[in-house]
């Protein structure tokens, strides 16, 4: 929307989307007890280390590849196959993220999909699903007019990409907050005291939102 | 974005804005308790009703204004003003809004100011105050060209404009997810039962979003 200088900004960007991943992951490593593949607390995070890396980094690095100067001229097949595999890779992610939580709450007797945020993120990865499936479909059929549509189908699929966007970063917000006053309950780290790993995590909500923002 | 015919999405999106108000309200007012002004829970039932009315519901209702087919010709005047009513009223509720939750906060002994969703609220109305502040100098010195910014100083009006819905529905949705946690902790309308009250308030977080999307 605004004429900056693209190619300071997309480094920025970049540096960005670094940030959030190595936050999320530095939160579940040191925080929370880091990584196992077991069905315990350590394989629930990878759901948020997942999540933030493909639905809001990846994600937002897809939707970003045809603004990237070099992509302005010459053949464009070689961004639409960047462009689909950063977006393919990132649904991969997203499902993997999935599979994470709902082992983790299946083997601890956790029902499923009662939260505002399972909800959000549910629907967020099924649109995803929707867009990957249709993927290539709605931009391909753009190039040819006059077209059967009341409008052109490449912006339907760059509309309901910026909405799963933007409800990624409404998933990871509501996320990283529910998981906060799950994990410090009580004694000294209660959340309400805001110790070192709340400030920590919330820096990480407002860096996830900060991202998605400039990528819109 | 979508060439949409704008009267009918109009009506859509204004009966999307009256349902968030009467959802929001009907979840306070049926199992929250209802409303008072006393600094107990009832007061804090304001703090949900006030905030979806006014930095959703009149909020998009500001930014649509100019938008509407009517406003696209003749004199601008009479917009701006209705653009800039629904901004300063959507303001106002917003900082009411704050002051219920923080009398409530301060009458229990509970700390402000400590989940991600409080921080998040807070740098959205912050952000709403500089927009409200700087308000019509940007799209004022946008009309006399050339400008001495980089880009149209209406762009960044737009821009910010746009960014601090986002942040308001990432907000409301942290918000309703955390009151329901807080809410619905023991017994048989645990949270993780999903009773009726949490269907109820999971789908306002939807129709938020929603609303917020389609504003957008």
């Amino acid at each position: 929307m605004l004429d900056l200088p693209f190619l300071p900004f997309c480094a920025l960007l970049g540096g960005l989307g670094f940030v959030c991943v190595a936050f999320v992951s530095a939160w579940c490593q040191h925080w929370r007890g880091g990584f196992a593949l077991d069905g315990s607390a350590q394989m629930f995070n990878w759901h948020p280390v997942l999540m933030v890396t493909g639905m809001v980094v990846l994600y937002g690095a897809a939707a970003l590849v045809y603004r990237l100067p070099p992509a302005w001229s010459g053949p464009k097949l070689p961004w639409k196959v960047l462009h689909g595999t950063l977006a393919l890779a990132a649904f991969g992610l997203a499902v993997l993220g999935l599979a994470a939580v709902f082992r983790f709450h299946n083997d601890h007797g956790t029902p499923n999909m009662y939260s505002l945020h399972s909800w959000l993120g549910l629907a967020t990865v099924l649109l995803f699903s929707c867009q990957v499936g249709a993927a290539p479909a709605p931009c391909t059929l753009a190039t040819r007019a006059p077209h059967p549509f009341p409008f052109p189908p490449c912006t339907v699929h760059v509309f309901f990409g910026s909405t799963i966007l933007m409800l990624s970063v409404a998933s990871c917000v509501s996320g990283i907050n529910e998981k906060l006053f799950f994990s410090l309950k009580n004694g000294t780290t209660e959340y309400k005291r805001l110790p070192a790993e709340a400030v920590f995590a919330n820096t990480l909500g407002l860096l996830i939102l900060l991202f998605g923002v400039l990528v819109l």
